[in-house]
């Protein structure tokens, strides 16, 4: 038996999303930028996957600027809006968990001089609105933070952090890292006071090299990929039909029957949960179990090194992920976990579980069955 | 009949692309960065299109960078080359008739404080080596200049270029855009003497949204998109393995049974030329015909507005191009025919025809006989 529990890494694509990539690149595969009918023809999928987006958001298409993924909408979001807005102030506010693809933007923007203020995360994962709030002045112009924590599963609360942000920084925007939570939760933007919203397609069954960044149409941000002019000069390049294409169809499936999806997520995380905790010194992080985000469990075997357990789960052909599998093979301390205040002995016997529409109960008795056969015996070796 | 004659604006993916890219999507869908089977298996993919591209330019995997495409590759080789080496000098050199791509990159570099100087064309559209010499200084940090040109098809001397860069300008790195050399040429960049050199896969017959960057591993050029640290740290973000695994197969093949693929566009180039030279009031753009790059045949049609004749071929199933058709529908003049000392007149009746290894003389034959018949009834109209 065969079970992927590493959905929030990377997911397995919709055949729909296959079959759609695979039309325009072969049959339907002009560039948009061209002025005859092939290019029309191309142009009209990456106008129809706007809508689908803009729809689902609740926002304007030309809001919707496809990037190369989530990485590229993370540092576009943040070198784009802390240029673009510079004179306005010099101040840029972040959370002590975020990814990597935005911790490390704001890392070189504070060696470029921006002032940087971090907001840490109480023991569940989530970010101290207090310490946010006393963190907003006059000057900040960028409050970034994630909705949901790739590591964990905490849910912020981005409707608040909004509103804190808008009411005592009025010259900052708030962009939100929704990588992990854009297709299990509905996302309204203008609804939350969200300013701009990073988006990859591979998380929801899209295709990889892909994902968009959301910005309202009042925020300015300097392009930082600069060319043809594409996407109304925010984003240069040819665009990629295919991508963008799949991107629509993925985006348009992962939210039909949501709440059926949802709750089926819900209940694998709850009955993995409960067989964990009938195992010994098995520990569960993050919020309460219907609280965290449906598609992350985050659990810490003790006494056992997660990467060893990794390997021996791989070997029954289930796979999870040591902390966040998004830095690159990386060997450094998971930084959510660090940041909850979590002891080292326990991060480093921590595993993520995370699932996706396609996981059954089945795959998850499978893996407390291993679970329940392997951890007396690693948890032997490690003693001796 | 059909005819496709746009392919340097992009090209049909080969049907092997389409399948690798099916695979990666559904099957080995795996993130490369995680830790188990699934991600080691994913990463295979991407090191078997790093090694194919560095065989196939004599390079070693470890320089090939892999990015969304040929304008982020434009973008990361001027934009992390000035930033890495700025210490050395303040100096950038370019021509004339680069991409937007290339020339918007350089543009704001300007506007950011560096010098920049622009070598001019021939009429060919071939820069001026004189032109480069004098340019070339001691304080010079960057030139980029394109293989070969996508409007005209010129070629540039790239090897007298690097000769002269790296003899007037030690401490200069030369960035050459490959975008529509790379396929069309045998290029080793070692032998040459470039540094750095872009290429797309979408004009190559593999997807769009995937390129890379040869950087030479003596070249320091600061990473553009920060994160997980994928690409060794010089372009993070999931690595996009259905593109890149694309891009490897069409490489591949592209380079398979080269010289009869090559031969065959300057036949169908050389064939519509004649037919061009029989009808009245046509004028050859470029360098001569065997001279110039395979694939890119320029005409101006004398009295006939290139839209008006782009939309009465669009009618009968040709498709080409006015100028360039990679920046997004902006009416702008064509920069490499103006900056050829072209006449507005002639400029605005010059249409673009680029091929592909799956062009027929019969689609040439269609569309010599399509001109033949409609561009007396056009200028009838126009003389009106």
């Amino acid at each position: 038996m065969e079970a992927y529990f590493d959905n929030s890494a990377t997911t397995r694509c919709y055949k729909e999303v296959a079959d759609i990539v695979v039309k325009t690149m072969t049959e339907d595969f002009g560039n948009p930028s061209a002025m005859h009918l092939k290019g029309v023809e191309a142009e009209k999928y990456v106008r129809d996957s706007a809508q689908t987006l803009a729809r689902l958001l609740k926002v304007n298409e030309k809001e919707i600027i496809f990037t190369s993924g989530g990485t590229e909408s993370n540092n576009l979001a943040l070198f784009g809006g802390a240029e673009a807005n510079k004179r306005m102030g010099n101040h840029i506010i972040t959370t002590a968990v975020e990814h990597a693809a935005v911790g490390q933007p704001v890392e070189r923007l504070e060696q470029m001089g921006y002032e940087v203020t971090i907001v840490p995360v109480d023991e569940r994962g989530v970010v101290r609105l207090d310490a946010l709030e006393k963190a907003l002045r006059e000057d900040t112009i960028l409050v970034s933070t994630m909705y949901v924590n790739n590591e964990v599963g905490a849910v912020m609360p981005v409707e608040e952090i909004a509103r804190l942000v808008h009411e005592k920084s009025p010259k900052a925007f708030y962009h939100v890292d929704a990588i992990q939570a854009f297709g299990k939760y509905r996302i309204y933007p203008k609804k939350l006071g969200i300013d701009m919203l990073s988006v990859s397609s591979h998380k929801i069954h899209g295709p990889k090299g892909v994902g968009f960044l959301y910005i309202n149409d009042k925020v300015r941000v300097q392009p930082q990929i600069l060319g043809g002019g594409q996407q109304a000069g925010m984003r240069s390049g040819t665009d990629n039909v295919p991508g963008i294409a799949g991107l629509g169809v993925a985006a348009k499936m992962v939210y039909t029957d949501f709440e059926e999806k949802i709750k089926h997520m819900y209940q694998l995380k709850e009955h993995l949960a409960e067989g964990f905790l009938k195992l010994p010194d098995v520990r569960l992080n993050g919020m309460e179990l219907w609280e965290g985000a449906p598609q992350i469990l985050s659990a810490s075997f003790m006494g056992v090194r997660s990467e060893v357990l990794l390997h021996t789960l791989e070997d029954r052909g289930i796979y999870v992920s040591a902390g966040s599998a998004c830095s690159s093979h990386k060997r450094k301390a998971a930084g959510t976990l660090s940041a909850m205040g979590m002891e080292a002995a326990q991060r480093e016997s921590t595993l993520r579980f995370s699932f996706s529409e396609e996981n059954t109960f089945e795959e998850v008795d499978y893996c407390l069955e291993v679970l329940g056969q392997v951890l007396p015996m690693l948890r032997r070796y490690s003693r001796h």
